[in-house]
């Protein structure tokens, strides 16, 4: 299965292509979708959303997987990163692609079998498990990659469990 | 000048389109767009995008005017809002129709005089202003309208100043 993670925020949406095979995972794609602060609030998000939809096409992954970013935040920065996010998961909607969304704390359990990680060592983890240890890469894209491998490794049992 | 207002909001986003003629304001039309709570969120937010996107399509408004809704939220609620916002923002965005925001207390001001009006006084004059003072609405079209009417009523003034 290939899943599109996704790290959203309207300076800096982070995404990562993971694909399984079996127990292994491969990257196929990761980067960040960086928009100018002094652009139109509906021309940044409009950049967000035609990224996203652009990977969704050229991966047409089965799932979009993302991070649940409410957490520790102040409403107003809650707001602004929803507003980003929304229009992600517009663009998988309109694709008929199902999002799923995982905790910071699913996601490092996933990762690293400990919902307390540290960032740094989730990171390694997942260039470790992606085999790109060396592989030098934006905080927001590994964050995409991260939330990728935790839907990815989440997925095949959720599926047993629904039979 | 034609103005979409919009309330949003995850379960029900207020819409109302506001024209002005010199002094005169009218309602082209008003009303709310409903998500049922059991769809999965990515349908619900395509389904908001559609109908403003229908909206912008039908009625072809020179601005959409949205009020900041973060205010008094958690981070929570603030996030589920701020999806919401995201969609109707981009929907204008790929328009090319210009988004702007007003605090509740920037519309009080401009309907009522006073950014300390109540809810129920604010929708008494923005009826009254749009020549239909007994035409039964629903709440999130009333606080449409009434962005809608603040924004006309700044626009013409932004536009004098900015000669």
């Amino acid at each position: 299965m290939t899943v599109l993670g996704i790290d959203p925020g309207l300076a800096n949406t982070g995404y990562g292509v993971v694909a399984r095979r079996g127990m292994r995972f491969v990257a196929r794609d990761g980067g960040v979708i960086a928009t100018p602060a002094n652009t139109p609030l509906e021309q940044r998000l409009a950049t967000i959303f035609e990224a996203v939809d652009a990977l969704l096409v050229e991966h047409a992954p089965e799932a979009v997987a993302l991070e649940d970013l409410f957490f520790g935040q102040n409403a107003r920065s809650a707001f602004a990163v929803g507003q980003a996010r929304g229009v992600v998961m517009l663009a998988a909607g309109r694709r008929g692609v199902p999002c799923s969304s995982y905790t910071p704390q699913q996601v490092k359990q996933a990762v690293c079998g400990t919902g307390r990680a540290a960032k740094d060592q989730v990171a390694r983890m997942v260039m470790t498990m992606l085999g790109l240890p060396d592989q030098p890469l934006p905080d927001h894209a590994t964050d995409a990659l991260a939330v990728g491998v935790c839907h990815a490794n989440h997925a095949p049992l959720a599926a047993v469990i629904a039979r």
